[in-house]
């Protein structure tokens, strides 16, 4: 766990490389398999990348974790969103009794899920008034993240469920990268345009509350919230320190963890875009991260249901790569020329 | 299977239609699953579209199979590929000791995989000189398709294998949708801009020494061929009127199942485009089919691989539709407004 916001910031910097040896095998391999040079597209990208960040010329997916935290905030008074809050302790529920579409998607594909809801009955503060959380709820909440991390994962997928959080993502979004509210807030669950506009000017008010205090990553959760995206800011962190490849999910999960790019450009280089959603907001994110989304599916629920769909394209990825016999071990002839 | 080319043609007449009170009744459903109305976005286009065809409100995806047909060109011998013909029988071996993409793919998702060679002793006639096939060659090739289908299939993906059919997939959608060898042809496994030429020139003899025989499917893959085209066309006609839905592979499947639009504009009606292929002429003719293909992956191997990678989407809208709790089930409150 992160001792401190000072522990959390200082593993932002200096955080380790892909193994380029192993991805330069894994390179020359590709070369090798049965199929034409090229042929299996962006898969074959996807596999090279994995061989780095796993450290072997032969990268696997065993086991995909999808991990979804649940968290409650106090701008929702603010009517930013058509659901009322209480709908986040109910879906958390609904997960437990495995009723959800992120259930139902990793029950498909046997990807492990685990549901960790924050503190639901203590929502963060109202961000138009003052911080979202004190410093200690904000290291307790990343370390929730950085802790739910389970030892055998090949891949970690971050998901979240919090009415309200689409307000939130947005003022980080604008945090991490400049502009207001009207640059990155959207429909959410479902907003209509006056109700866009009203979650616009929220973002306003609370960005220039808290201008001052955005400096850093920590300072940023801190001030803005909430406990699920302090939650995936620290699992994706401390992925890092471990070179755990992470499957980004859609704009929350996203713009969680664009807050670490603030103090490391490079904080970001062990994540993939699962996809992107129908929020407006994220395409816009995945520009600024410069992350080419695996998928478009028009998905716009979180949970890490982008996520956990996409990340069979990385699946298809290792085993081709891994599995698949060279032209020598099948006896098949190469090109003539 | 099919009695005769008459036979193969009737059946593409008339052909079923999706359930459209399992449509509405899924439609219905959707609305009550516990997520924001279209949150899904094309996963719930997909169940509906699934529920009509599997003809149940609640469609689901048990057993995928992929079948590979692989035959040889006479073609080939005009130098239209950079690998020689050889490896079509090569590649089957590599099929059945289990080491090709197509392979590692199916294994990786539970996918069942046949592979069917046909004749591959016997390649079909050089189509600039004379027909592909006689009419008994190509019905029989088209009944190898029909018959490749097990009861127990919920969703079907049609591969092949064969050096030289990009050039015979552009004759044939040149012959479907006009044009010459020019809109049609592509690099496929790794033609240089001279190699491309040639074949285009190989394509253009070939549709002008066929121009008058193709009037329908079955003149148009007895003429221009191969086995393996004729046999997928076979298994899309009759996957039809067993309601059976297809997720379609690249441009060489899609060019061999838009032939039977010739006789049916409705013919592809249970028909998915699972991927768009790098081979530039599979946009053109998902294009003309009115098919938007679920991901682009940069895939231009063939052997089904682009559609047992793509199903996985499909597995992830059905799993949600008929998995996933309601509002009422789950105690879940709906929207305020």
């Amino acid at each position: 766990m992160f001792r401190s916001a000072d522990d959390f910031l200082a593993s932002l910097e200096g955080v380790p490389q892909p193994d380029t040896n192993a991805m330069d095998l894994a390179r020359a391999r590709q070369g090798e398999l049965t199929k034409p040079p090229g042929s299996l597209g962006r898969l074959e990208d996807l596999a090279i990348w994995l061989a780095g960040w796993q450290g072997t010329a032969r990268p696997t997916i065993e086991t995909v974790d999808v991990v979804v935290f649940a968290g409650n905030h106090g701008v929702t008074a603010r009517g930013v969103s058509p659901y009322p809050s209480s709908v986040t302790a109910q879906m958390v529920a609904n997960f437990k009794a495995g009723g959800a579409a992120i259930n139902a998607i990793c029950t498909a594909f046997g990807h492990r899920l685990k549901v960790i809801p924050l503190a639901l009955e203590h929502p963060t503060g109202d961000v138009v008034d003052g911080p979202a959380m004190t410093e200690a709820q904000c290291l307790a909440a990343i370390n929730a993240g950085a802790e739910a991390i389970s030892d055998d994962t090949d891949v970690l997928i971050l998901g979240e469920m919090g009415i309200g959080n689409t307000t939130i993502a947005a003022a980080l979004a604008a945090a991490t990268f400049g502009g207001g509210g009207g640059d990155w807030a959207g429909p959410g669950t479902g907003l209509d345009d006056d109700g866009v506009r009203h979650k616009v000017s929220v973002i306003d008010r609370a960005l220039t509350r808290h201008v001052s205090e955005c400096r850093d990553p920590f300072s940023m959760l801190q001030s803005l919230g909430g406990r699920e995206l302090a939650a995936i800011a620290g699992a994706v962190a401390r992925a890092r320190t471990r070179r755990l490849p992470v499957m980004l999910d859609g704009f929350i999960a996203t713009a969680a963890a664009a807050t670490l790019t603030r103090a490391n450009a490079d904080a970001l280089g062990h994540c993939l875009a699962g996809h992107v959603s129908a929020e407006p907001g994220h395409k816009r994110l995945l520009d600024r991260l410069d992350l080419t989304p695996l998928m478009d599916q028009g998905m716009r629920l979180g949970e890490g249901t982008g996520a956990a769909l996409a990340v069979t394209i990385l699946k298809a990825a290792a085993a081709t790569h891994s599995n698949m016999a060279t032209f020598a071990e099948a006896g098949v002839s190469d090109r003539e020329d």
